[in-house]
């Protein structure tokens, strides 16, 4: 899926170039500026690491050259009252959304507003669809570079989707658990800890704690090595 | 799912300012600073809609005081070469992740280093688990009010999804768990257990494992009462 960034009357340089380094954190490239405010509109001092591609960057008179070749047009807005007109996608849907339309070919066009006015009616009427981020109505601007790297985000979140979150150590098998409660019972028992309790009762609540605890395969030798250590090491404790 | 914004370090007040803004955007409204570097840190000027918020932001000298009241406390990092030592969640994963270990209850600390050099391993060591923006490898480095952005969005994103079953039993608070680590430490020193180690790895490993593990509110106690025991009912251990 390949996208162009489109900004359309930006007025602050400084934003044109955070909006190119959110670009390339996202592993986009392809920037076009329409009419842009400042003479000098090309900013690399906030483009850190995205200092080509700001410089890369077209300056163009319309949207119509703008988005030439992309097979997508979407402007971004918040909506406030107007009038719908188009498919409304919501931030979170976007990638499904451009993966349905396109069928992950050709180029989409991610249109953006100035800071101050948005996109006008003029520009998003020239859009396949509108994107909008779901803000909290308290606080529904958003700052132009931002706008462009939660998009970018968005768009490359799909490719990025790893499912559950990977623990860099692995969760230590159940067998292990219940041999170090096992463990656990005994020295408590020798130790005469939490002996007010039945056997039963203090092995439930042994269990309870080890299984719920997110206990890692390398930490099971560390808790039967504390274990020892105090069968082994303090002669208070009974042996078992 | 509440979560609170802690930027460590930040340089730039206009930084604190836009990601004021960002995190207005989502609906959160929780900003602690630590150790701020401009003495005049709060900026408004950026925060557009968020000003308010900027100037309730609290700044204070330590991770420990920025993550009080806090049940799970989440480094970003970019990773680089760095071992590896707690769960790592890529950005799409974080609102499942934080559901599936607070069961929606209490407050989550994101916690952001400087803009220069991210978190340093002493801070990342004080997380549960970290955080990463699986960034483009050719420009990993993200702004720092971009980088609060996409994880305000991210959390905001994972908020609209249908909740998880809320544990029965709500997680251990941070900074009991922080009291736990140093219970353990005392009471490791005094039995002389893991004295091979620097006072600082063995404390590096006990904070390892108590964060990763799932600890809830009322194993705390039980915690403290074995060691407690341990300390007065083992008499082959030396008191602290």
């Amino acid at each position: 899926m390949s996208a162009r960034v489109v900004l359309v009357r930006p007025r602050n340089p400084l934003n044109i170039g955070a909006a190119a380094r959110a670009m390339a954190n996202f592993g986009l490239d392809d920037m076009v500026v329409v009419r842009p405010w400042a003479p000098v509109w090309r900013e690399t001092v906030s483009a850190v690491g995205a200092e080509k591609l700001v410089l890369a960057a077209r300056a163009v008179g319309s949207l119509e050259e703008a988005v030439e070749g992309c097979s997508l047009v979407l402007g971004t807005t918040v909506l406030r009252d107007r009038r719908v007109e188009r498919d409304v996608v919501r931030l979170p849907d976007l990638g499904d959304y451009v993966k349905k339309r396109t069928g992950g070919e050709g180029k989409t066009a991610l249109v953006f507003g100035s800071e101050k006015t948005g996109l006008s009616t003029a520009y998003l009427e020239k859009c396949h669809a509108w994107v909008t981020v779901p803000t909290d109505p308290k606080t529904p601007s958003m700052n132009l570079s931002h706008a462009v790297a939660v998009c970018c985000y968005e768009l490359a979140r799909g490719a990025m989707a790893a499912g559950a979150p990977s623990p860099s150590v692995p969760v230590a098998p159940a067998q292990e658990l219940e041999l170090l409660a096992r463990h656990a019972a005994k020295l408590f028992d020798a130790a005469g800890y939490l002996t007010f309790l039945t056997p039963a009762r203090r092995m439930s609540k042994i269990r309870r704690a080890l299984l719920q605890w997110n206990i890692r395969a390398t930490d099971v030798g560390m808790l039967h090595g504390i274990m020892r250590f105090l069968e082994n090491k303090a002669p208070g404790i009974k042996r078992g």
